[in-house]
Parts: C-alpha cells; structure tokens; sequence
C-alpha cells in the first residue's frame, strides 16, 4: 500500500519545523509538500539545516495530499485550510482558529469574527486522549494549545472525577520557543537568558481554551481558573503546576489520600501510551524531543490541596507531535507510530 | 571614626562568598576575618579569584571582630554563634537557627532539639521591612531564608489589610545557586540545564516560615499555605507567584480594583528603599547582583484572586545583600550603605 | 532471523544512558543487558526516567550477549573486556583503553601500564569514516574520544592530500556533559552556566589520540598538535577550530582556492552518510542527538591560513552513536541503522 | 568642586545601558544627559527598570555636558562626535568610528568614506593599558571594539618583547551580548541558546584593529593574524585564546620557560589595576560585570607554542567599563574610580 501523502502550510515557525523533523521518521506517511512565505523557494535543508536530508522546496502552494497540517497563525490558516476543507483533504490545524467551540468567546480573545463559525461545530478538538473516538472519526482536528495540552492533562482524572473544588490555579513555565520563531525582545537571548518572568497576566489566550475542554469534562461544575505563563530560559518545554483544594469528603487525609490520588491518576490513564503517572516530581527534560506528558499528582496534607505537576515538550505534545498522533488515528495507523523516539537527556 | 570590623564564618558557601563580594564594597565597615573549614589555611582569592583582592586567608577561628555573619549551615551555625553572642558581639545568622519562634516547630522540621531555644525570642527576624526597629537594637538577627523574603513580601500588605482568605498557594521559582555550593545531583549542569523541575512537595523548611511570619503580620486570621518551590535553569533569581482569592468586599471589581490594590501596595512599601512596586511583570534579570525586591500586584477579574509577584536576588536580598542591609541598622548606619549598585543587566 | 543481542557495561554514565535511548530505537538489534555499579538492582527507568520504557534491571554482571559495548571508566574497561573477548565476544569498548597503539604511550598519559598491551594491534580505531573496512571485521573496537572524533574528521582530508603544514591547532569547545555524569566542581550548574573556561593546557589525554591518527594519514609527515579543549555552558556538542598553514604551492590564493579545497573536502566525504561538508559555518545545534559530523574548511586569504570548523553531538558521534555506528558494521548491518533521527533543533 | 557633567549619545543599546549603569556609581561624575532615539520621551527607567532610579529622559538632543560617550554605529556616531568635538567637547567614541588610522583601511572594512579622517591622527586608540599619557591628553578617544581589546591585551608583553613569530590564530568565543540589543536570528534565544558557532570566517571587523595595534606595538615586525570569533550560550563574556610560536632561542624548552614566560607578563603588568595576570586558566565568569582582564600565558612544551588565554567582560572592559577608565584619565581622575565593583560571581 502506498504511504499517505501529507503536506505542511507554513513550515518555517517552530512548530512547522518540528513537524518535518518528526514527519521525515514516520514509516507510514511521506512529507511530499511543504510552503512558507518568507522562504519560499529555498530548499527545505537550506533554511533548516538538520533537514537537509529531506529533499523538498519552500512553496507558496501545497501541491496534493491526503492530509494538511496548518502551521499558520491564527486567523490566517482558518483561511488557508476552508478551501482544503472543501476539497475533502483532512486538516490537523495547529493555530488557534477551530478550538474554541463558541465564536463569540473566539471574537472576544482574538479580536476578529471567525470567518467560518459553521466549521467550529465539527472541529475536534484534538487533546486525543479525550477525543481520541472523534479525532479517528474527524476531518478536520484543532490540534490544542501547548499551555492547554499540559494543563489539561493535569486536572482531567480530578475534575472527571468531581474530587476538587471548581477554583483551580494553573502555573505554567515555559521554554522560550514556546514563544516562536519570529524575532521579539522578549525571546531576544541577552534579555531571556538568566531571567524569569511572568505573562500575560491581563489573560492568555489559553485561557478560554482551558476553561471549555475542563467543562465539557464536567459540565455540572464549571471551573473558576486563574492562569499564569512564566517564560524560564530555556528553548524547550513546559512544566505546569495545578492548584486545587480537594472536595471535602473525598479523600482520606494523610499518606493514604496521596496513594489514592495516585491509583486513580494511574487507572484513568492506564490505557495511554504518551501519558506517564509518575512517582517523583517530573523533569521537563525527560520529555524534550518526545511525545510524552508525565504527570505527578499529590496532596498537601497540610492544607488539603491537590497538586498536579505535568510537563510536556511544548513543541512535540504541546504542538507537532500530538498533531502527529491525530494525524495516525484520522489515516488509521497505530497511534504511536513514528512516535516512539525517547527524549533525549540529558 | 575607626570602621567597625565583620566576620564571615563559613565564607566557602555561595552566601558566604557574596557576603565578602558586598562588603569589600562597602565604606563603613572592614572585613577582618574569614574562616571556613574545607579550604582553611588558603588565601581568600585563590579559592575565590574574583576576591583576589580581598587580601585575607581563610581561618578556622575567627579574630576579634565588632559584628559576624554566620554563614555555616544551620544546626552548625548555632553552635558556633552562641559563643559569640555570650561574649557580647552582634551576629546575623544567615542560617535557619533562629527564625522559627517555636522550638518544636523547629525539631519537626529539622529533626533536632534546638541547642538554645532561651535564644529564639530575642533572635529578631531580620525581614528588614518588618522588624526594622526591633533589628536596630538586637544582638542576634535570623536573616531569613530566600523564599520567604520573596513569598512574604508579596503578600505582607495584602494580608495586613485583611485583603485577601486565609488559602495562600506560593509557586516559587529559583535559580539554581539557592541549591548551594555543596555538589548534587540536581545542581549537576547537565542535569539543571534545560530542565525544570518542582521539589520538595512533601513540605520545605522554608514553609514554617512563611506561615510563622503571615501569622505575625495578622494573628487574628492564621493562613493557610501551600508552598512549592521549583528549580529552573538559571543561577540567580527567585520569581514568586503568589495566590490567594480577594476578601469579599473588600475590592470594586475591574480595573479600578487593581488600581487600588497597585496603590495599597505602594503606601505600604513608600517608605522602603529596596521594594518596588512595580507596574508591569518584573523580570529577576533586573534584581541580579543587588538588593532589591520588584513587586507586581495584580487582580484576575475572572475570579477574583489576587496575584503577586515578586523577584528578588537570591544570594543578596535572599541572603547577603539582607544580611548586610540589617547590619546597617544594627551598627547604627543609613540602611543602604554599600548596598547601593544597581543591577546586573543584561 | 533473530536479532543480536547486546548489552552495557556501565549503562549509568552518560554514554552509556546515551547507548541506551539509540539502541532502543535501532530495529536490529536488542539490548538484553545492562550493568552498573552505583545503581545495581534498581530497574533502568527508576534511575533514568526517559528510559523508563526499557525494561531491564540494571544488573553487576552481563547476561550473554553478542556484543558489548564497555562505558566503563579506562583502565576499568580493559579488564571487564578481557574476559569477554576470550569467550570471543565482540566488543566496542568506549574507554580510553584501547585507542593507543603505543602502550609507552599509554603509560605516560593515563599514568600505569596497560592490562592487556597484546590487544592493541588487533584492537581497531573506531572512527568508522577511516578504518570501515577494519571496524567491520574487527573483534574489537576502540571507540575513539569526543574530541579526537570532531578534530581528525576535520583535517583528515588536507593532512591526507598533504595540503597544510605540520603545525596544527585545535581549539575546541565543547558542553559540559563531555564532562560526564559524575559530579565535580566544574560541572556544578552555578560555576559552568554563563561561564567559559579553557582547561588541560598542560596536554589533555585525547592529544596523543589525535596525533596517532594524523600520523597514521600522512606517515611521511608527522604533524606537531596543539590542542586546547574549553568548556562552555551548553549542554551537549563540541566545535573544534583546526588551523593549519597551507602547504605553498597547493592551492590559489583568493575566492578559488576556498572553492578548491570545498570539493576537495566534499570528494573525500562523498559517500559517506553521516559526514556533511557545508556551505556555511556549522551550528552544534544542528548535530544535536544525531550522530552527524558538519565540517566546514576555509581559508583564511589574507594569512594563508586553512581553517576547519567540525561539530559534532559529543554524545552520538563522539561517543554512543560512533560506537552503535561502528557495531552496524560489526554485526553486518547496515551502517546507518538506528542511526536516522535527525538533529533535534531548536 | 562641582562634578563633571556627562553625557550618552544612544543611551539604549547594551554599551549605552552598561555606561549608564556605571556611571550612577561612579562617584566624581554625573550623569546630566542620555539620548536615544526609539524610546525618546520615556523614562529612563521606564525603558530599563534596572536605571529606574537614574532619574533622566531619554532625549533627541544632548544638553551640554564636560564629557560625551558616543554608543552610536560605526558611521552615525561620527556625525554626531564632530560638532561635539568642535565645541570643545571631550569625547569617547565607543563605535569603530575613530579606532583605524587609515582611512583607506576604513573604507575597505566599513564601506564608506570616513566623515573626518583629519580627525583619525588626533584621536587616540583607548586601550588603556597602552596609551595611558595620550588618553589623559586627549580631547577624543576612540574607545577600542571588545575583542581586540582581549586580544591585543593578550599577546601585547610578548609582541613587545618580540617572543613570537609573526604568525598569530586568535580563537575568541564571545557571549551573545556582544552582538547587541538589536533583534536578530542569531541572537534569538531559542537559536543561540544550547548552540556554538563560528562567524564572520571571511574576515571580522575587529581583525584590522587588532592588526594595526600589534603593528604600533613591534613595528619591526608587523604580524599575520587570523581571527576566528564564535558566539557561545552565555549573556556576557569573551574568552579569546591566541597562538603563536616562539621566536627561537628566546625561552628555555619545560617548565623553565613557563615561569620565565608568567613573570614577564607579570613585569609588563606590574603596575596595571585592572589586567590580572593569573597562574590557572581564568574563567570569564570571574570578570562579570567588572572592568578586569584576566591573562594566562603558557607555553606547549610539546609544539613550542605560546598559548595566552584572556577573559574579559565584553560591555565592561570590553565597553563601558573601558570608556570610563578613559574618561577618568581625561577628567584627571584616578583610573580605577567608579570601577572598583568585584565581578558578580557565581
């Protein structure tokens, strides 16, 4: 059987990048296009070196494919992916455009009318560990947002569950790439390297992102979430550290409570393969390069607060390697196919 | 007037060292005596080459001196300053002997009976902006730890004013140097690099701290802390983000609500020359190498809370730079002398 | 037809962890045993966690295996390797001690005499792009240092055409992880993060490594090294920087000769898979966690000078990924196997 | 005795910062003027909340001052030094304005016809260290570029001495610092970060400064010099390694000539405050925000080679710091005032 073609719309951001470098190790799918405005034109290996052995040129246009993966940023690749849409072609669509189910919500956080709100309705959103049925089923999958992707993981088992209470407090650290490729002072080394700060305390477009996908996994009790991204120096990953105060009544106090928590983590995520419950605090270097989401949840007896730590490699499950594993379930390969390298530590 | 003289016990630590950094730069007093036990007998600067100007040999006693820093780690560190106190000389101790008031909090978190728990309610806690008036008369000083320096002065206003419920949550980051001089696997470069990571979830020592002094600042409402430090890759720097959910009532919601807190803040922190108040997130680049702490309060209208922000130096408003700003006080000079450089930058 | 089985001495330094993530990932062989003494009796994934879906305990003795690779420490390495090559297994040592021919020279650099001084001559270099032929037929196989790897490759081609002079400099640079696992004051993330150091100036033990291997190019024109390694804060990749003088007469001066000396270096790497000869100055970044080796010559027009620019990842070409290179050959494989992860960049 | 008045023309880039961050400390000077022209209008502080307590505006126009440092490009800085200079205004040009004599050599490196080369023989090239009596005379000084001072500094004892054969390798590694506040791919965190690379192998700026002072130094014997910079993950730093071989019969082969070598060095610098030479390989680390030079020379016993590894901070000693030593001597000051801060380590 011949292998799949797919292509990717707007290579040259981290995570087009990233996309190609994961792509060109996948034995089921061939990366037969690719397209980026500012370097069209130029070969592929010229512009990335560490892709040089991939043989394709920048284009302004995807030639055909099975599947698209748009890289674009938002606004612009909802319109780059309606007309790929319409011609039958599947789409795991990196940017923002199709993960907030409501337009309204879009237009407040993004400041423009969704051009193509009818197509919000039939988006999965592709955290596929929660829509995994759906995403096999989609054409066109919302591949999540980084912050999101961590953030999510990390409450899902106790918010499924009904065991906190609906304020929940996400605390986010981030690598600079999370912050792309394209020049800014705030990703300018000299003043990123030896510095931490915090972000978009006015609300991060991650926000809303979290607050849906955290009700449609309880929609009996919406959370109340405050969020806040820090930039930490270093190029990849994301640890994420979730606040909860437990729901009374659910949970001995004590060593034993932790071990339930624990169990109960483990259970949900028994059955998946890029999610690991750990037993120790995670490193965010233990994901670099690879797909995994490890998850460390924990309860202060002290005061009775959940604690969930997860990191993930911001550029592979938070963006082009989750895509991938969307892209396997809508072809019908194995989830975790090309998928498999470990992170490379240290 | 002749200079009074200081003495550095344990000056081979990253505290140690940066307390010989700042005082060889200050006017009024002249540092006359080092000791440290790996590398006595050595000159200060072959060990240090940045202090090879600092014409002194590390000892194993100290000489004669007017005020000592102990820099040794704590239980040592009692050990070696209650000979100094009988003797009549003015000590900051920079390690944890003598700041937690309660001698069995003391013994559950560090696993020892205190050797001289007659000295704890004379030891002042040496969070200059607190204690200043109780610090210019004392004999014992407890410098405080690096995350409760950060963690307190964020949330000292608000929890003055009865701002805020008692459920506090502090997520910490630090640069690696507050693990120390001593070799870890944690600190190993390969290990911290490009990592992050949360530790101690369990309970850090620096938790009874933080809780003893909220406590001080407003006994009528006892919080309720969780704590969790984490380790990024960087030397220097503490960012602490603090949460905690608004009294009701006690703010107008929207912007003018975070106007007022912006304002609260800075009345409480007017008369202070080493906080700030500041208007955008601050970034630990802009404390590095001085005195500093950069505070940023800020209010979520989607729920409610209050979040602050703060970033101090860990090796000198954490520890050295604090020690010498109490020295000051306790040897009757203006609270800034010698600690007036600016930061660091980029 | 059933894979090969091969095992680790020493899995728990950081070529042999690095062995493991590449041999996971090769689909010829299977790695069936691992061993260790620090962590002996603990499972591979409890002590590195990206490995955790590797499910062996690390042991104090091998099982039987067809091949071994030793990351002991050297002098170690030669006596766990004896006793395996006498039961004729194959083994890739990593150490040290087997490079030299010579073992007066052994002797001088690593300080006693060498266990085992008859295996050198049928020991074979193993920097596969030189001694193919050998390496494939060979029993054992001495795994040439991190820096030896990235400086020979570098002027192999100009020695071998006798195109320089025999003064060389190599200035290297290399992360700190080249610096392994074990713990030192060097490696201490506050001393070695936004630091640069040089260091071995009295002569570093991978020197004699280089000049054996030029002489053994160009016999008749023994070349004269100086070879200083620095440390810098990354933590994986070395550059190397060779300088040598052209020979007179050999190349034009101006815009051609740089063209010359290109294609001269571009034919002697021609078929080879895992040697680039590029257009623009090399990025370590670009090497990282791949076993690729990017080589840039130049001459420097106003002096007459070659200069050559070599990265590798001190880790793959320079340790695990040469020595997996280097066991394709030996077990009849393919020389690429496992081996066609591309660079994980940014 | 009223203070001298200074200026900054381009106050906001990393030398303009550094400057300014000096001068607040310096005590015999006051800064009375800064100009820039993106922030014109804003704070100080606002701009760089490290300088929050400078209190000046960022101007489009100088107001009058004693002394101007001028931290425009090469070029713009020219035109706006002349009518300063015509005014009788001392001046320290920190761009590459006024450090050739030749303005034909001007012209071949920077592509343009030198503005004022009338002014090229009254200025005076302000490496200290070399022109100590004409800096203290002069109305202008050409501030000299951050590598060639590590450069010169290193190899300056044995060029006078005529140790050393005309053929020089200077191996710098420099801190991404050193190319500017500026935006640029190769400044961007997520490139330069875990990265090493050589540039500018066609020929660096630098290199004809470096030439024409080695040149002034030993006129008989004008040297050959290749110079390769690379750029290294860390904000600040530049460790320059040069080469060169030993004239004959001028040093004793072994360890002789290594003491004879360090005590003319010692000799050459005996009387300097701010040039350490230092008996282990120095380590950029330990001039961090300080004005020093830290020199090494040893001697390859096995080549004959001179090996002189230097550190400098490259906005301190190799920028502002250097600008203000000048302007101290030009005032009539003590050379080390406002300077004497030790490097911030770790």
């Amino acid at each position: 059987m011949s292998k799949s073609r797919v292509g990717i719309i707007n290579v040259t951001g981290y995570a087009g990048v990233e996309l190609a470098r994961l792509l060109y190790q996948h034995p089921e799918v061939e990366l037969t296009s690719v397209t980026g405005r500012s370097a069209a034109g130029q070969k592929l290996g010229k512009v990335f070196p560490h892709l040089s052995c991939i043989d394709l040129t920048i284009e302004t246009e995807l030639v055909e494919a099975d599947l698209v993966f748009s890289a674009m940023p938002h606004r612009e690749s909802a319109k780059e992916v309606i007309p790929l849409l319409n011609r039958g072609i599947k789409v795991v669509d990196i940017s923002a455009d199709f993960r907030l189910k409501d337009d309204a919500e879009y237009l407040s956080w993004y400041g423009f009318t969704h051009p193509a709100p009818q197509l919000l309705e039939q988006a999965v959103y592709g955290l596929t560990e929660l829509y995994r049925s759906q995403v096999a089923s989609a054409q066109l999958v919302a591949n999540p947002g980084c912050y999101p992707t961590g953030a999510i993981l990390a409450l899902a088992p106790a918010v499924k569950e009904g065991l906190i209470e609906p304020d929940i407090i996400f605390d986010s650290k981030s690598g600079v790439s999370g912050a792309g490729r394209t020049l800014s002072a705030q990703s300018h080394f000299s003043e990123a390297n030896e510095d931490a700060a915090a972000y978009a305390l006015e609300g991060h477009r991650h926000l809303p992102e979290i607050i849906q996908e955290l009700k449609r996994i309880r929609p009996e009790q919406p959370p109340s979430v405050t969020f806040v991204p820090h930039l930490i120096p270093m190029t990849r990953g994301i640890l994420t550290t979730g606040y909860a105060s437990l729901a009374p009544g659910k949970f001995a106090a004590g060593k034993k409570g932790g071990e339930d928590i624990r169990q109960l983590y483990l259970d949900f995520y028994k059955d998946e393969s890029f999610v690991k419950v750990v037993e120790l605090p995670p490193h965010t270097k233990h994901t670099r390069g690879n797909n995994l989401c490890l998850i460390h949840p924990t309860i202060d007896h002290r005061t009775g607060n959940l604690i969930v730590i997860s990191c993930i490699d911001n550029l592979v499950k938070g963006a082009a390697g989750q895509a991938i594993q969307n892209m396997n379930l809508m072809l019908g390969l194995p989830e975790t196919t090309g998928l498999e390298a470990l992170a490379v530590y240290p």
